[in-house]
């Protein structure tokens, strides 16, 4: 068992609407170690598909994202959720990612200049859910005119249809453990 | 010269009001390689200064952060500029923040849980200028009886006056860079 589905069953706590707190070692206090496997494991995934950028949303996903760019010694870029003062309208892609959890929907940007037609991406985020944010990062992408290599996700919550709806356009998706059920305030693992 | 300071004069762009976007290697697209060098540095200043937690605000704090704590063996956590459903008032510590670049101030919070009496912190973020970002993250560390161990920045605005602020209460901040004068959309380092 990795070392993150062990400390989602001794750190993590289930909440009612199928919400899973892991801030005491992912997403708010953050373990390097645990960020750090993480990181090799997409490594070990996607080393071989010509990775030239790893891509997430801001703030969760800066951390893994941080860590499996410096083992495939490319650049990180991470989606912005606020419009920086020093970026024009015509010189970002932008798009919308709707949050479930928070019932909001945020217009998330970047830069035009740091995704471009000969960039091959690796895709990381945190958690997968409904996919929201995953489908709005390949919509920069894709607009870049840019190729989505594959997807490293940390957390799937699998009884979820973010995994279905990537797995149906075709994108490789690789997450490091992946819930059948919190059922019952219960982390079930789906190959468990 | 630090590769730091290398990448500011090659890539880094002046604005007027004194803006120096990074943004091609520091705080939108990030190159690993910096931030490691980055994290190297405040690991060789405070090695022994007995840090129990590296301490940052999201997002362009995260990356330099999670690195360093890496090196330091410990955890890393980030002050949430917006509040988690699963976080009761009760629960955690909240300061406010105002960003002079923005004009806007935001109420930052962590979970009382990840700071305690115990800790020796380390407070690590992308700039220092007019030193609100630092001060709050000191107000989160003092409220919860910790103690601040030191301030490492990655790029500080001399000229501004967060570093006199944070001097003048006896704070020991490294800097990687210190910033003269952005004058003429030149950038002028403090020891050149």
């Amino acid at each position: 068992m990795s070392a993150l589905k062990e400390r989602i069953l001794k750190d993590g706590k289930v909440f009612p609407n199928n919400v899973l707190k892991v801030d005491s070692f992912m997403n708010h206090q953050i373990d390097p170690s645990i960020i750090r496997e993480i990181a090799r494991e997409f490594y070990e995934i996607f080393k071989d598909a010509g990775i030239t950028k790893i891509f997430t949303i801001e703030a969760s996903g800066i951390a893994p994202a941080i860590a499996t760019a410096e083992l495939f010694d490319v650049p990180m870029l991470f989606a912005k959720k606020t419009q920086p003062s020093t970026l024009a309208n015509q010189e970002r892609y932008e798009t919308d990612v709707h949050s479930y959890t928070k019932n909001v929907t945020s217009r998330v940007i970047i830069s035009k200049q740091y995704l471009n037609a000969d960039d091959v991406v690796l895709i990381v985020d945190d958690f997968l859910a409904n996919g929201e944010a995953a489908l709005g990062l390949i919509d920069l992408v894709e607009q870049a005119g840019a190729i989505v290599a594959g997807i490293g996700i940390c957390i799937e919550k699998s009884f979820q249809d973010g995994r279905t709806k990537l797995d149906a356009k075709g994108f490789k998706v690789h997450s490091v453990c992946r819930i059948a059920s919190l059922d019952n305030e219960k982390v079930t693992f789906l190959e468990d």
